[in-house]
């Protein structure tokens, strides 16, 4: 499980896919409880009616938390992530969606003060059951150099 | 609970601060249990003890969203979260940390298509209790303008 | 969300609304889980068949803790809650149901021994999604009176 | 596990004692999570050590759900709970403390218009491991009389 | 709810039977977060409706421990369990299946080493509410000898 | 995730390593509540202080069920899991002792009635911290043989 990679063992353009997972009532009450956000958009079925998406709606921190959890494969010992960023809320996820990811090495670039690592950017896309794109975030991950 | 604020309401420079939440060993096994992220830094207390940082620390994730759900207080029905920016995770949550959130209203902007509309960026801060920054990052709220 | 307020500053009749969250299969699980009640009247479909309400039944305890944690909002750091009187379950809160609470200042009185609180008699009043009367109870809070 | 009791099987006095139970972090975390009540007096362990109690407290619904999942044994299918009368919390209970609860058969009485059925009180002494009182409570069951 | 049996209280042949509880999307949810489990024949009902078994299904541990679990009732401090033979899945368990389980006395031996104890075997069988056998295992529990 | 093994790719002999994973209270609050099984040995710290052990010790089921989840990790879809022999219950795992898990293919052997399938014997086994073993059982795979 833990495997080492070097900045320079990252390709731009690999790709990799997760396997799917369905969203349910119960990960929505459990974030809820985790996070101390029972808005209705996600706790009340009657409220969520009377909007234009007519049902409760899964919070965004659940899709990306879960998401990022999902890629969560092999370890790296020589790389760690820093960041996210533009994360969007493309579309929402609905009770009874199953969504996967998709990750790509969409960028390797220079870190402007460690010279000993390199960022690489791991574009995260998220996809239900209807290849609908969901959420999208950019993964920030500082992964050390070759030695010379 | 439901405060309506149109675009023109929110004032650059506004601020708002959360109470308090320790950060227990019951929300990372809990957060890891909902995530499936089950990574040594998080779940190994052995492991932890031979790297720098010395003990199991906080996934990434949860004190992200721990931290949203804590700034979810009143609901305005004229806006919604679209995403994040610049979600950096800058210094580790131990077990027995507490945090709280620092809600400022950074910029405020047009939106690119929708006229109706403008976005309000809320830049979030989560601090210890030793008053040290730990994870940063840029909420883009989308708000209905005032109709003319 | 701290905001004192005295005793004195309580009105009789005032009244407060929460808003609304549906009751899921999981906080019953979840309940029995964390009482250890796993009575068929909650956990075993079957056998709620062939019983007079025909589906698993809410704890009352669950939709007790829930509807008190609904009302918390603000906190009032001059009053502490002591107990509660004449609480009984009317009607039972199936899956799916969706509840709110109306609080009301139903009474003010002195307490028997401590002349520098007074005891503030919260009506807690929990309605289901049809507007039936579900569970009813009497919050006690004692709350500092202003000194003279 | 269901054993039939009608009214006239109660004897005033009657009593029972349950096996014990640590009050654990997890608990209150759990119990934060299902009710939605955050106050720091459960989760902020830096605020609760400048109040008086100096550590953090059990959520008074958490211990009287507990209590009563407790007590929950063999099932009486000619009784049922109707309700709560004089519930008090005594003394605050912090985490690693283990209750237990005695239950006595305080009092029997008709029911005004169920002629059919008795009312059962059965008193809940919530007791911590210094035999300290913390919680007390009055349990309303309404029992089914023997045909004459 | 502590009961003092002896190795030779146990007879052959003896059975008792618990009430039921029905396995719900809650369990298994949970399961997986308790065990990191996330395989798609738990979690992914898309997959799943691509397969021989149409629908999600229940982990084996979670049904194996919900069942142990249900057994538990009372407690003998003369005897503790060592283990588990021939523990079989034979037929899925599926959300909103009822189960509940069979204990029978099946067996009663030496100990190869322990002379001053007797191993008594409960054959566990669960059933659901087709009254299909789902699961089986034969339970170790080393129960004291009466002293000569 | 998917990878394809045939009964005759696995080779007796041939072993492989689990990370770590440290049992947590939460764990143990956790499984109580999944299962039901609140007996003091699990629950009761101050019960657990005049016993031999002298405090709480994990649920077997829970050792076991997380030893096996700990053990997920590529999906043969040409294998499935149909039970386990000689589970035993070597030693007590306590509140904050890591385990991993050891396995090693210790048998392949035909099955009575399936020709086109073959039994893989994978012997699991769980060690703490200290390399004492805790738990070990036999898992029984049934995979299928490659065709002729």
């Amino acid at each position: 499980m833990f495997q080492e990679r070097y900045f320079e063992d990252y390709a731009l353009g690999e790709q990799r896919q997760t396997i799917g997972r369905t969203i349910t009532e119960t990960d929505i009450v459990l974030h809820a409880g985790q996070t101390g956000d029972f808005y209705p958009h996600h706790m009340d079925a009657e409220w969520c009616k009377t909007q234009d998406f007519g049902q409760r709606i899964a919070h965004g921190t659940l899709i990306f938390s879960v998401a990022v959890g999902m890629t969560a494969g092999t370890i790296n010992p020589l790389a760690f992530s820093y960041g996210y960023d533009r994360l969007r809320f493309i579309k929402p996820v609905f009770i009874g969606d199953t969504i996967h990811v998709q990750v790509t090495i969409a960028d390797k670039r220079d870190h402007p003060k460690r010279t000993d690592h390199g960022v690489v950017v791991e574009k995260c896309e998220v996809f239900n059951q209807r290849q609908e794109l969901v959420l999208v975030c950019e993964h920030l991950l500082l992964a050390q150099r070759r030695a010379l």
